[in-house]
């Protein structure tokens, strides 16, 4: 195998990163164009309201022409196409959560007007949809989120659970009439933390054509803070194992250049109390695969694990691409 | 000439009306495509807030579901021309007023995104743009009136002038880089209404290459609920003779089915002494032009009058069409 085999593939490639939620600036554009990023998720709302949505959106829109050399924004998969032609960085706009859209669904019309393509039912606590998956109970989907579900399907809006809470994913999966996604989510059985998934959770998501995006954020992974980009790696052919070659993909939840002020606001939600979860600050990701400027280096792990170049293509992008066909476009 | 002459030209126009704001329904759609629409730009917004206005987007979303045998949505002068050939009336989504952009700009390019081609910067009081034509001060554009002019030039929004005062009306002409419209207004020379303009303000608007839609609004009318299409073809004949016959259009301002509490909604504004003009209820269109089915009489009319049928083709149409293409999409 040539010395370069990796890159070229790489740069061949279609990447797709599943979920980030950096603090956004020409340097992070940078990092995903050296990355060979063809297109990301980017979330554009955790806890904000409609309003506060919409004065990001027309930040985003403030960025897009700013930085025009470096990213576009993509609402369609020939538009991640593009983007990938182009040699920039296609932005999908995303919420980690269903509270922008408040108490009206019709809402939903409005955000996929706007591009949003991707929607968490759930943060980490309770809504109108459903519960978060640290939040104290665990009673299901409600009407509201049933409805949701129904309308993001007919509008093309894929929906995350990532953050999800047990019985609210598992009704979602099967409420939802196309298939849904872990964005960003790492195997229970590898690493019990209550943002991670469990094996039937897992499996339940590929039965129905679904996609979980294997992330990096250093608390879902055994080793935290200490982890390699080996540890990434095994947490990829693990979840293959589990749910075959077509169902996984990658969701990092890069940070990039996040203060430690912005993981407070995102873990205490509606609570006064604080955050709701500890991290161990501060926040290293695996050596290996630190910035989006790594991702070479997962193409490179991959080929190092005798995985052959049709099966990475699958991972780096084709998985992504193939989900948001048939969620946006079918 | 032969008799269904009017008939084939008026079949074979582009036909748009510069302003309707109806009680929208099946019928009030099916009357426009028997009139020949091809196109109107319907009022979405009034006094309504921004998040009032979202709300009415996606009522019209549900219309353009519902009625699409009949109706569509036009952003592009070129959708317009679609629209006609699928014999539907394409809508263009218009505001009487900048309220629904509050205090934020930036609102501008949501609604643009939206669809909405067209706002009036005042209705009939003052706001945060300047002064409406009832109002009791006359002080011009403000700086935030200036502004928006800017942001509507840049993304392609045409401004309209309609129901904004003297001195407001002046200086938008003048701080517009684009051409301005009155949508829907009568010479004052012709009937002495506060609602209708000087010639000053319609040779302003006709020098920096904008339109006049004429209205068949029977309150602008000398004759009232009185008048006759007769009457109205004058006001487009006078209207021709002072501006040009680039620069004069149909802007009919049917209130079909609306219910005298829409008119007291309407005028009435942010007051609470009640409406801030007196109309004659009930209201009667003009004989002959009496609601949009009879748009084919406008054809025969100016055909009788002599007018030939390249001429009636501008006022029918092609002078809407060629300033949209101006603001819209220069």
């Amino acid at each position: 195998m040539k010395k370069n085999d990796h890159n070229s593939l790489h740069a061949k490639a279609i990447v797709i990163d599943g979920l980030q939620i950096s603090n956004w600036s020409k340097t992070v554009f940078q990092n995903n164009q050296k990355g060979g990023v063809s297109a990301l998720t980017a979330t554009i709302a955790v806890h904000e309201n409609f309003r506060e949505t919409i004065r990001n959106i027309t930040e985003w829109d403030r960025m897009f022409k700013k930085y025009s050399d470096l990213i576009m924004p993509v609402r369609t998969t020939s538009e991640i196409q593009l983007a990938k032609s182009f040699g920039k960085t296609g932005i999908i706009l995303g919420f980690q959560n269903s509270v922008p859209i408040e108490d009206d669904l019709d809402l939903l019309t409005i955000f996929h007007k706007l591009g949003v393509r991707v929607i968490q039912l759930t943060y980490m606590e309770a809504n109108y949809a459903g519960q978060g998956c640290l939040e104290c109970i665990d009673a299901g989907l409600t009407g509201f989120g049933r409805e949701m579900i129904g309308e993001m399907n007919r509008l093309g809006i894929l929906v995350d659970l990532s953050h999800v809470g047990y019985q609210t994913t598992m009704e979602a999966i099967e409420t939802s009439a196309k298939p849904v996604a872990f964005t960003h989510a790492n195997p229970k059985s590898l690493w019990d933390h209550p943002r991670n998934k469990s094996d039937d959770q897992l499996k339940a998501i590929a039965l129905r054509g679904g996609v979980i995006g294997a992330t990096i954020f250093p608390a879902f992974l055994p080793s935290g803070n200490k982890a390699t980009i080996e540890e990434y790696i095994d947490v990829i052919i693990y979840l293959i194992d589990m749910v075959g070659i077509d169902h996984v993909a990658i969701g990092t939840d890069f940070t990039e250049n996040q203060p430690r002020k912005f993981f407070d606001w995102l873990l205490s939600g509606k609570s006064k109390k604080g955050p709701a979860m500890t991290l161990n600050h501060p926040l290293s990701n695996p050596r290996g695969i630190q910035y989006p400027g790594d991702f070479p280096n997962i193409t490179k792990m991959l080929l190092a694990r005798g995985m052959d170049a049709a099966d990475i293509e699958k991972i780096l992008g084709l998985n992504w691409l193939r989900l948001y066909r048939e969620v946006w476009e079918k």
